[in-house]
């Protein structure tokens, strides 16, 4: 192993990041950093080799990863069969590292689940909830959208995992804002109606200040013609650049059909309406990089992503609850309870998956800069109910074939289904929510979570109560070995300890979601996995 | 029967739309046509019937049809076998009308339809392809697309045909425009980039004028300050108001990924650009009622829907072409070949749904403004082509999952398949294109029409040369029975000829999405073909 040079790098880059007062100072960029260290006396090499380290070019390799053959074939521990430890394994495995994984559950994928009838649902208060959903039916309680330009879908087609549409936005779905002044407090606002209107009047008032001639000096007259011709088509304006609403916004009652039904458009809600209904908010949402559609999901549950990668790295210890984990002279040493005895393992190297927030609660060796960082860093909290339900109203009544409705009533989010369109049953995510609402929630038993989420949404779909089945929901601070959604960074917190979480600890290689930019998504797990693993093959290749 | 007070009144309203020159003055109002028809000397009842039977109500019906049962099981043939015919069928059969299907094809659907491997394609020019797409592999020549209002979705749902989302538009698609000045001529832009610029710039000119109190005096300080902050939001603007992009367009060669990528944003389009590329045409046909997402299709191939309704019709004539359409005392009269001899059938009602395009070639005996009416209606001029590739490489090279990309090299749409992701081959619409250019491709041999679409595609997707597997390609107008893609009313003829065609000629009634306000859709049919079930049953229930 070389690994000691490669590690004193590492270590002279932390105590330089300290003289250089990362913290405070934003990130630095590689060419200054490069200036810097190379001025304070380190060799370039060095500085190369540990920028390497750090993964400024691996992560954005795509394609299947090709590590090269591992030299001695080093033993490599990772603590958590989540998607970043099994990923890891997968890659590492393939250039001959010896690999073993301890999981304190019982099942692989960490926050990539799914739950099904008959699967238990317990909080670390004590509540165990044991799922009632009929054959067939399912709920993701963690992720549940994948993009199409993340990494994940790279996995899925590596691993063989068949998707199928996550209807992410419908113009079907609803927006439901209760106590907004303007007239749409407590309607079911169709995302289409809404869109349309939005778009129609911000193109006739810029259309009317550009035919008067009210804008810039710096538009020609050239220029403001194609302006307002642009406007008329992109806003769906009337001759005059008035916007009086559209076929964009749809028919209501009077809809087009056979013979002499040309259908009815109803008139548009006022741009002070919408406004007021915090409109913008729910649409740049939509807009995201990461929420655009189209978005995708494995079909029948999430976790077939990790029951799938679970079977190709094969061998994973369940139950296996780390309890200590130490640095020894060349490697490491981590302590853990196997059904009731204790155990411990040695390794060279050791790939350390669990979230952030359990990792603070686990004795450990780390430094004191990295005791520091792995306390600093908050995680989101969020949770969701899933209530099934034995008619499929928002499809028969409302023509919601899957999407999301958007409210300001405790609820956040309700999903619909986007997998067995027109099926009889189906199960909706009753809430998904944040914050200091989703504390509210998480406080009440799990049965009145359910409840509370009936009592909401029947304001929206008043066919809850004639149509409920059965309910779960859970909280994700209380969920064991999870404590928490996903790492939320501040600017702070991603500047002050973003960097040394990323840097390994002796031989430890934190690993995960926490250590990306993707965090709360499947990606950063798999972009984090691909980069520690090259980071140890680096070391050990 | 009842039917002829009622037909003599359904010819007494035509007789009258002719002195009130519906042509020329536009649709008539059910209010005003009332007291015209009175003040006329016509009676109230026989209007108020009249309309009845042209539907006015009953189209606006959803859910399942039910239909009074038969008085005397009269005899109803229909001719043509696609959704329409068997929709009718269907209907009436259910309320104890016995219904004879002659379908001239030998398989129902008409439309829609589904070429899989080893079907033939057959064009009035003689030519004939036999399709070589793999196992597994298909292609919907006509209707490929259903918006979930669609009374279409409601039949799926009774059919028990099963659904999946039909990706109509995907943020990573293209716009790929030749010829265009600004600069982005012949550059594959991608819909988010168009789609994050455009709304970018908008509300920044619109922003800064409202800012710099350029808009209509009407306005208010505090409506200024609130369009401000509502643009700001909607646009992605910076603090100042400007537009500089933002992580709506995505990020290119370096992507978010772990540790330290936090990924960068290219700088955006110039409005200018955007506007020269003709984004708001593209986007409006978008935003449209019909097109808008969440669009669906039926698992395995359009013709699903037609194969399912046909088993439930059952008892179909394959293979009767109708050479002759007569009326009689109390109903109809049909001539058609079967297997070479010429047959006849009697029947008391004939809905008849045969597109115009071939009916104007059928001798019959519809009365002139009927035989008018059936000859001045246009029908599409389009054609499609479908690719097989041997390797997915819009998914795997460019992260496109289904949708459509646009281009005014002459190849109108290229569509990416919406099922079997991440699977190894797929088919692709490789032109959906209308009008001249249709014709251009239309007038060469199948065979060239592929080459082309390989051809201009490979601008797009340079991989097409190498990936090519096989090919096949139609033109609607050259398509037996069809000799079109759908009526295609002007103002002008929906109102010189549609009223006319919308109303039975003695005992025949028209029937097909030509008879709608949603030509060229599935529903257009469906809806056509349960109205004209009303109105027989209202004559005869």
């Amino acid at each position: 192993m070389c690994s000691f040079l490669v590690e004193s790098c590492a270590w002279f880059l932390l105590s330089f990041c300290a003289v250089f007062n990362l913290d405070k100072g934003g990130i630095v960029k590689r060419r200054d950093f490069i200036t810097r260290v190379a001025a304070a006396g380190g060799s370039t090499y060095a500085v190369m080799k540990a920028l390497d380290l750090m993964g400024e070019t691996a992560s954005a390799q795509t394609g299947p990863l090709n590590l090269r053959p591992a030299s001695d074939r080093s033993r490599v521990v990772i603590l958590g069969a989540g998607l970043a430890g099994m990923t890891a394994a997968y890659e590492l495995r393939k250039a001959g590292y010896r690999c073993t994984i301890l999981e304190a559950r019982s099942r692989p994928g960490g926050r990539c689940w799914t739950v099904r009838g008959g699967d238990q649902i317990v909080e670390t208060t004590g509540t165990v909830q044991t799922v009632q959903f009929a054959k067939g039916e399912y709920f993701n309680p963690g992720p549940a959208r994948i993009p199409q330009h993340h990494i994940t879908i790279q996995y899925c087609r590596e691993l063989g995992v068949p998707l199928q549409v996550f209807a992410n936005l419908n113009y079907e779905q609803y927006y439901y804002n209760e106590g907004v002044p303007g007239g749409l407090a407590g309607q079911k606002v169709r995302a289409r109606q809404a869109k349309a209107d939005a778009r129609g009047y911000v193109s006739e008032l810029l259309a009317k200040a550009a035919s008067q001639d009210r804008l810039d000096a710096q538009l020609t007259e050239d220029d403001k013609t194609r302006l307002v011709d642009f406007l008329r088509t992109y806003g769906g304006l009337d001759p005059d650049l008035f916007y009086r609403g559209n076929a964009r916004r749809g028919y209501d009652a009077a809809r087009q059909g056979a013979s002499n039904n040309p259908g009815k458009i109803n008139s548009p809600f006022s741009l002070s309406a919408l406004i007021n209904l915090g409109f913008a908010g729910y649409e740049s949402f939509e807009q995201g990089y990461d929420q655009q559609m189209l978005m995708f999901q494995p079909i029948g549950g999430m976790d077939r992503i990790a029951t799938t990668l679970a079977k190709k790295v094969g061998n994973i210890n369940y139950g296996a609850a780390v309890t200590e984990i130490r640095k020894t002279q060349n490697g490491v040493r981590i302590v853990y309870t196997d059904q009731g005895s204790t155990k411990e393992i040695r390794a060279d190297f050791c790939i350390c998956t669990i979230p952030l927030s359990v990792l603070r609660t686990i004795p450990s060796d780390f430094s004191p800069d990295m005791q520091q960082a792995i306390a600093g860093v908050d995680y989101a909290v969020t949770g969701k109910s899933a209530l099934q339900f034995n008619r499929r109203f928002w499809e028969e009544d409302e023509n919601i074939m899957g999407g999301i409705t958007s409210t300001n009533i405790g609820l956040g989010t309700i999903w619909y289904p986007s997998h067995n369109y027109l099926s009889q049953r189906g199960v909706v995510v009753g809430y998904y929510n944040f914050g200091a609402v989703a504390a509210e929630f998480g406080a009440l038993s799990p049965d009145a979570r359910v409840q509370r989420a009936i009592e909401l949404g029947s304001r929206i779909h008043p066919q809850y109560r004639s149509h409920y089945d059965t309910g779960a929901s859970l909280f994700w601070p209380q969920i064991p070995y999870n404590l928490g959604g996903w790492a939320t960074y501040t600017t702070a917190s991603r500047q002050q300890f973003y960097p040394r979480l990323n840097q390994p600890d002796g031989n430890i290689f934190l690993c995960g979601e926490h250590l990306s930019y993707l965090t709360g998504w499947m990606a950063g797990a798999f972009e984090s996995a691909r980069l520690v693993a090259q980071q140890i093959n680096q070391r050990n290749g």
